[in-house]
């Protein structure tokens, strides 16, 4: 190891971070400037990456958790050789840049997740890791190791006070995620104040008392970071390692390292005297030296051949595997079948269950169809049904697993579903009550925000759930959801709109899917061909009853609402339409031409009826309109006595059309 | 102790849970079942209550997390004499009855808290033993101990596999909480499965690591459960306490006990063997004997003269302190002083500022007008600053500090908040970055759902974020809290509607309130009064710029965007009001006539203007109106950069209404 040359390395490290955040005078300079040691350690010899092919199957990947560090990924990966220029870091934070304010996985070239909501990145690594152990368990054969790679996540204090970050630390030593190692930057010190102002925990004891194998290293001690890396990559133990590294805030800056001042870019203003003792020129900002750049394009090289090497032994092993080198190609892609609807066997005519149990048909069905699809449930399994029989549970004796038994820990499933969707060779999906989707929501939101194919599968929706009451009953949270943008939420009105909104989910790649499950029977709407159903919800809303006479009345709903409409519009008479409309945001979406066939301007009496609060139906039924809604919590009874008590029937459609 | 009949008792609470089950063919077994002898001794000789007084202030308190798990509660309070008969149980989850699937505080006498998801009583025990510490410290005298009940909490290994439990357990302990007492219904099955199919962690070890006392009993011992939390109770020396007591799920019905069936309903059918192997009469139900009864007449009658000497004490305080006890009564009352608004004092007519900044100046008016209000960030007082000056900071040390440090853990906060709140002496609120709302989205839905007069202060609203970009700047965020019912959610147009907005939300005093303030400095709309401005939002909307002319155009707009549509208004000319709705669940409350008189049907030209997205807002400006929104996640630049790109401007709204 060149001990003289990483300290540079690392100083010029802090000096980038320095420069970019007085540049834009925002930022945060405390962990870049005390995690550049770590930083020099993990790219010259601890990870395994190539620059030039970023998304290598078999590269380390490497998460920044603690995401307002952002200027410590953008510098390792431009003194890595990156394709990411000292132009862009010029830029830190300016609109059109390539380095955002927090790291964005679909903005920049080398990072691997979109962090800064704390705890979100430890949960995505073990998503990671649990995407690298069932890669190795499903692609990987006697004479070819495609994968073997090995997960970090650089986090601090912040990351790991937060709940959803303990949740996936449980889970992950639980299912013996051994490849995967955090390194907890442990400065003693969080935004507001020093640490110990809100934290006690003795972390190394919290750490074993989990399952894990944790050390404490000098965070500055470039040796030390080294043997504390290589030992976690080689320990095959079945546990999951953390690398406590104390570190200094800030170090570099006197002024204010070592204390909450460092954190931010309150420092900024020292830089120069900083950069000085650092022995970084004054006359030249944003510098790297000639002979950092020259180990760093020495070390580039090694890896290509490392790469080369690996391709070479990929190539072989697709020659030898041609089906497995075809699934994993595919999977990559995410490619769905393009029968896969074909796939989905209708349902018989008389099928009366709840959509959470045509969910459980069609689920696997879409499983045979498209074999990289995994789900899991937050101990739900049963209520959930979203179960791939003889899928296998994964664990640490059987990663081939289909079915993730994530535990009573819905955040964590959010963020790990978000890990294995980033990773992109599997597609993710996870179940719960629908109420519970509260709990995830910081990870759905993500999920949008990153454009991930994440399937969330929600059921016990609405006050149909009964006798659990108001804590149970979602009324609100189908419109909390439908209000985040690139999420796609779909309550189908039967079985066969349920395939529909498997199809759509499984066919969009560009963003998440929520699907909104009954856990009542309702029956099907079986006027119509499977066939329109199925369509009908790809594009989001479509007339499930045409009028049979001149337009006068449109009757819209969704899920387990529909049946309500359709009788109403029976006894209402010829004039009146009535709408399925279990996707808003595919629906808006297509032309206007659809859907202006769909909904016409020209008729204003319209009624809307759902199981849910009514705010967001206006858009659709307009000022003349109206809202069978409810607007308030449900009540703990059984199904059809709420249903009726806050009259949500046929009769208040009637009423409200007449 | 009196084993024989406490072994009895017991077993006679197993039967009414398998009653009230078997009635009504759900709910849920395994709890009341398997944790029977700790109801046992709970409420034969550890808790102190009254149940003639329920709300006794000196009671101990005891919270259901694992809520599902009611019919223990319900059965108990019925053994130990609180206003909840037989026939109440007899209509277990049935409407209008008081004994809902789920414990809902606002429907039973004794329910101390509403539970159900889970680990959210854990977090809301933790707040009751801060609310304790804290009235001990605030009202107790040298002469006289009004406070020092403890507080008991119920809960499994759902509970403790939820990340908003383990973040109020690193709090509690932190804090000193060790009037705080978790009784861990240790039985190793969850819902779904035996336990080890989702965890594995050593839970003594874990909780020692987080500076707990952890002690493991056989729960089904009623000396050893007597032992073990008489000790608990006595020993104050700074550390929360759990006992860790190993039950047998659903123990009394053979055929399940101890698996994962036994969790529900599903040992309803084998009740009439269970039954009588428990020594319950075959012919009659929901059977308490004669002996149960009376010894708890008898226990009922100490307790009352417990409760006698407690008020004589209380008394004799009250007669020496009376201004302690106005200030206790006023506070348990919610009282506010009438004058509040003119106790904040207006701002300078040239008060150019964030309204997180003016929030500061009205929090510290609000805070000197109303002493139990108390506030905590979650590791951001630095910039939520919502800190209470010379308020002090609550500790171990300092159990009197108004403002508390919950860290960055931010649903515990949440759920803490809801525990103070719950127990009622204090006026909790909490801040964070509004984006991380979604962080405690589940303890606002039930803050919400329990009617808590929680206040809680979202900064950082909106793209005026700027370089921290998508994943700081909250687009749906305000509209995903406003379809909650119950929630009043306030975005204040400049700092005079932010003094309005914080007068809101201390006299609301049956739900919660939550303040949307801007990063970004925003100028004062000195067109209007100050008593306008603050009037208007109690209001939820009003005239913020009325017309010179006939009216013919609405601009309508909340926080940041009120200047814009202002300043379009001036542009547009005579005909053109703009309305300011700061507060669309108020507005709503209104009267049709005020409502029509701001928002006239007739004027159908109608264009809104919010930095977020638009879906709510159709109901204000109908089909023929528009919405200049941002319906897309935001971009890391500078605030100003990012309003200019997605078009959030005077400019915008000029030409929507044109």
């Amino acid at each position: 190891m060149n001990t003289t040359l990483l300290s540079a390395a690392a100083n010029q490290a802090r000096g980038l971070a320095m420069d970019a955040v007085h540049a834009c005078s925002s930022g945060h300079l405390g962990l870049p400037l005390g995690c550049a040691e770590i930083g020099a350690v993990l790219y010259s010899e601890t990870l395994r990456y190539n620059p030039d092919v970023p998304k290598w199957l078999n590269r380390d990947r490497f998460i920044l958790s603690a995401g307002h560090g952002s200027m410590f990924l953008y510098s390792w990966l431009n003194i890595s050789g990156y394709d990411l220029p000292i132009g862009e870091l010029k830029n830190f934070r300016q609109l059109h840049s390539h380095t955002p304010g927090h790291p964005e996985s679909f903005e920049t070239v080398g990072v691997e997740a979109t962090t800064g909501p704390l705890g979100q990145g430890i949960a995505n690594a073990v998503g990671f890791a649990l995407s690298g152990k069932r890669a190795a368990a499903k692609f990987n054969t006697a004479d070819h190791v495609i994968f073997d790679q090995h997960v970090f996540a650089l986090h601090g204090d912040g990351c790991l006070q937060e709940g959803v970050a303990k949740e996936a630390i449980a889970f992950a030593a639980h299912v013996g995620l051994d490849n995967l190692v955090l390194i907890y930057d442990s400065n003693d010190v969080t935004l507001d104040a020093m640490a110990d102002v809100t934290q006690g925990e003795d972390a190394e004891q919290y750490f074993k008392s989990q399952g894990w194998d944790a050390v404490t290293v000098d965070g500055h001690d470039l040796a030390a970071l080294s043997t504390a890396f290589s030992k976690a990559k080689s320990d095959d133990n079945g546990r999951p390692k953390v690398i406590i590294a104390k570190t200094i805030i800030g170090k570099g800056i006197p002024e204010v390292a070592g204390t909450a001042k460092a954190h931010g870019e309150g420092g900024a203003k020292f830089v120069d005297e900083a950069r000085k003792n650092l022995g970084l020129p004054a006359d030249e900002h944003f510098f790297v030296s000639a002979e950092v750049r020259a180990f760093f394009a020495a070390k580039k090289e090694e890896s290509k051949k490392a790469y080369a090497a690996w391709e070479a032994n990929y190539n072989a092993w697709a020659a030898a595997n041609p089906a497995l080198a075809t699934e994993l190609t595919e999977s990559v892609s995410h490619a769905v079948p393009s029968d896969l609807s074909a796939r989905i066997p209708a349902f018989p005519a008389d099928y009366k269950d709840a959509t959470r149990s045509a969910g459980a048909n069609v689920i696997n069905a879409v499983a045979k169809a498209v074999p990289n699809f995994i789900t899991g449930s937050a101990d739900l399994y049963g209520s959930t049904k979203n179960y791939i029989k003889d899928g296998g549970d994964f664990s640490a004796t059987n990663p081939l697993g289909r079915n993730i038994w994530f535990g009573i820990r819905e955040h964590a499933m959010g963020a790990i579903c978000n890990g294995i969707a980033y990773d992109g060779i599997f597609r993710s999906s996870g179940a719960t009550f629908l109420v519970f989707a509260d709990y995830l929501r910081p990870s759905i939101r993500l999920a949008a925000l990153s454009k991930l194919p994440v399937t969330y599968i929600f059921t016990h929706d609405s006050v149909g759930v009964g006798e659990d009451g108001p804590t149970h009953q979602p009324v609100e949270t189908v419109s909390g959801l439908r209000v985040i943008p690139g999420l796609d939420v779909i309550r189908p009105g039967d079985a066969e709109e349920t395939a529909g909104a498997f199809i759509s989910a499984m066919n969009r790649t560009d963003g998440p899917t929520a699907l909104i499950l009954t856990r009542q029977a309702i029956p099907l709407m079986n006027e119509l061909s499977v066939e329109e159903r199925r369509d009908g919800v790809i594009r989001g809303g479509y007339i499930a009853k045409k009028e049979s006479g001149a337009l006068t009345t449109i009757l819209l709903a969704t899920g387990s609402e529909l049946q309500y409409a359709v009788a109403a519009a029976t006894e209402l008479g010829d004039g009146v339409r009535v709408v399925s409309l279990p996707c808003f945001e595919r629906f808006d979406r297509q032309s206007a031409e659809y859907r202006e066939s769909v909904l016409p301007k020209a008729v204003t009496k319209r009624v809307a009826i759902e199981a849910g609060v009514s705010g967001l139906w206006w858009k659709y039924v307009g000022t003349e309109g109206k809202v069978v809604g409810i607007d308030r919590f449900g009540i703990s009874a059984p199904g059809n006595t709420v249903f009726k008590e806050l009259g949500i029937t046929t009769e208040s459609v009637v009423a409200a059309a007449k």
